[in-house]
């Protein structure tokens, strides 16, 4: 099958860009991934107010340095890609636009009235770092672990937001405005911090009876926080047990995993196996 | 067997209301689903000082609205059940009327004495979360492992409260006054505040010794938050191993639960079903 | 055998105030329970300032009350026991002791130098919660767990005093006294309410280097914590499966627990068993 | 085989300071042990202020008797060693060096413009604590699980990480400079003070927003801590089940561990065994 020149083109840049199984496709992942960190580095360093006043010039080079580079990523991925719709509203796809897009835009809301919006457009470069998912091989056992506990975790949630809301009302109606529950969703947000134990104490209850309702919510708190590790917990040996690695003539599961012989059948193993687990 | 139209009436009530089998009960549960947000959202709105106000009239005017419309409702219910007392008396009877009645108390108790109470018959409103209750459905393998769980688990927190009592009284013969140790249920306050890994910091100890009492604590609650969730764990995969769905002919574990045949007798199985786990 | 009504008295007493399988004797454990906790209520009220100076005059009724009661208590324990000697220098004997005692030692020691004292003394009352220790049955699940989990727990402990020792030394060092790091011994009291996720706040890292430095600590504590509760996750599921109740004919095990008959050999199981789990 | 006197020496001395299977081995440990425990002590005491300013003398005499007879234990330990330079560059190796070093150099660098630097090796000392290392025993259940466990741990952390910088750097857009997010290196600080649960409440959202995001990220916190926890929990039960005692005869497992007789052939087994679990 004879290809044109351009199409050979096209299929050599897909192969460096969409896939990492030859050495320019590998090489190309690394440095991506090493741009994209620095570009999220600069992203931070210019939040600092003293780097930004006195390195400002400095970091918005290297920002539209990071921004033409994906550019040009973007512009050969969809180039190189068979199906450049499908890529574009691809999730990958979309971050890749965001990666680039917010450079432009704070080119033309320069204005002062739009300034927020402009730091805001700036700051979602952040988002690059969700490139990084290309590096993350799906199909693993966290995110099937995972996705199996999702129905009973999200009955979890559901009834600890229900917990927050009664409570929370209640050292509203406890505590009033001069401990700092100074509305029932301040208060709420009082129960969430207090129920997850993170605790940060910018709003404490000063009465008898708020400590004595804060204490039995603490209690919960450190009570339930065993309902979401058990769930996981049994779906995580689910999934293990499941993508445990078997005898190719016996299917019996190999213990130890470096075996060399099976356990039950004696057959020797047919050298290393690259398992995920 | 011939009903009269009244009783047909009844029954056609019934089944929309307290069933979800026909389209009209699906849709009643929906509406009621979401009139209930709201009006938990109109608590919460009318409790920040600010929204209050300057929309209270709106505030109230669809505090009405709700009340009226789970009158209705509650009306409805007594009528179509077929043991209305029962029902009356049941916990989703109970709150059925707590979400109504409060707004019909604060019309009586206006008066300028009773301003705490009102306040907080009208807050109480905030309890028509629990009518959600009637989404979740029962027989699920939380309630269960929670149940069979009960037992260790108030041995432990028995454990806990002695603990604490202790470790309070302790830190307020060490601490004394001056670090915010004022009392000892204060003290027990802290010390709960501490086992939990809470740590809110408005009482911390201040003295080497009361430093080194807490730590010890802290690590000790850091150890033990590991037997709730132990036991949790333990509960949970009995609770998931005797849910597992069985094969119908041979009555083997079918694994996994997406598979098309029994794996031990080979049989096909019979099509989708709807499993709860 | 012909006892003496003396010796019959004695063994009357003995099975009302030390064992709990005669009406008497569990009514006596009952009232017991009940006085215990008014009691410690009675110390953890005189502490609160505002009782004290209001009703002093009722909590020292009280508190004499309590005193003669547990007196009258240990004096009918040592009568009654048959080795008075190893009852008086038991556990139990001396926590009995401690509970009356400070109620006669205050009336010694009034001067005002020696009011703390006294107050440190009256407290370890506290200690009488511990009598409750006679309610919890012994040989359960939880502490075969816990104790076949000793070693490996202490183990751990071990590795997080050595990481807080270094990581308080480092903290030491980057910080310095400015953010509250006055010592060594207090930069390590920070770690440790770091590091078991408690965060009182009172001491936190100002600078980069020490937030840089305290969020590896955090991450830290955050995966570790699932070393103690897989630990004793692993121990309970062993100890519940030894506690497993078993067939009478074939020493299969049962499941579910309230089967009637057995899963194995299919015989009737003899009636309703108590069982501890 | 005869040995020069030397050589004679040089093996008792070996099998006194490397080994601990004589008596005097088994005294040197122990004398060791104390040795660095308290050497360790002398660094914190040192580093409180008011404990310096008054025993500073009798510090320094103790620091100078820890450096030399950690100094004398390194000569030993290379003199008796049969590969010196393999102990020299091996991890105890370096740590027995730090434990004595930093006391030499802080002779040579007492100017008053290398006064950081100087505390900061006279602190290193601390690290002394790792020679505790030498006292726990290799190839253990816990370091197996946490091995085996480690590649789904690091997936783990790098997904917090990712989920920190962009929940980070949306706080730094919501709350701005107002509340204490004054950078978005900061605002990761607060979100992982955060996700972890520590939660030390010295910047906390202010805004509504700003308290809606926050929660959301501790109820994140609160559900994940159980991924970590569920992967270590499913190893260490797989690390037990491997390290689990066999029968000699039929391999079958032992239970319970303290069984006389194996249960599934009946033979007796061979007296106490000491095994690690």
């Amino acid at each position: 099958m004879k290809l044109r020149s351009n199409e050979l083109l096209r299929r050599k840049i897909y192969m460096v860009v969409f896939r990492s199984d030859t050495p320019a496709g590998k090489l190309f992942d690394l440095v991506l991934l090493w741009l994209i960190l620095f570009s999220i580095l600069s992203v931070f360093l210019e939040s600092v107010a003293s780097i930004r006043q006195n390195y400002l010039s400095y970091i918005r080079a290297a920002e539209w340095f990071f921004t033409i580079i994906f550019t040009i990523e973007y512009i050969l991925r969809i180039y190189s890609s068979r199906k450049p719709l499908k890529y574009i509203f691809s999730f990958l796809g979309l971050i890749d636009l965001i990666a680039f897009l917010p450079g432009y835009l704070s080119l033309f809301l320069t204005g002062g009235q739009y300034l927020v919006v402009v730091r805001a457009f700036r700051l979602l470069r952040v988002f690059r770092i969700l490139k990084l998912s290309r590096f993350l091989y799906e199909g693993n056992i966290l995110s099937t672990a995972l996705k199996s506990s999702m129905h009973k975790i999200i009955v979890f949630i559901l009834s600890v937001i229900t917990l927050v809301t009664i409570i929370g009302t209640l050292m509203y109606i406890i505590e009033g405005d001069k401990s700092g529950f100074t509305s029932i969703p301040v208060s709420i947000y009082w129960a969430i911090v207090t129920i997850t134990t993170v605790g940060y104490g910018d709003i404490s209850p000063q009465t008898p009876m708020g400590q004595l309702l804060a204490s039995i919510l603490m209690i919960i708190g450190y009570g339930i926080i065993a309902v979401p590790t058990g769930i996981v917990s049994v779906e995580m040996a689910r999934a293990t047990e499941e993508a445990k690695e078997k005898c190719e003539y016996c299917q019996a599961p190999i213990y130890p995993r470096t075996a060399k012989f099976c356990s039950n059948c004696g057959k020797e193993r047919p050298g290393e196996k690259q398992v995920f687990s």
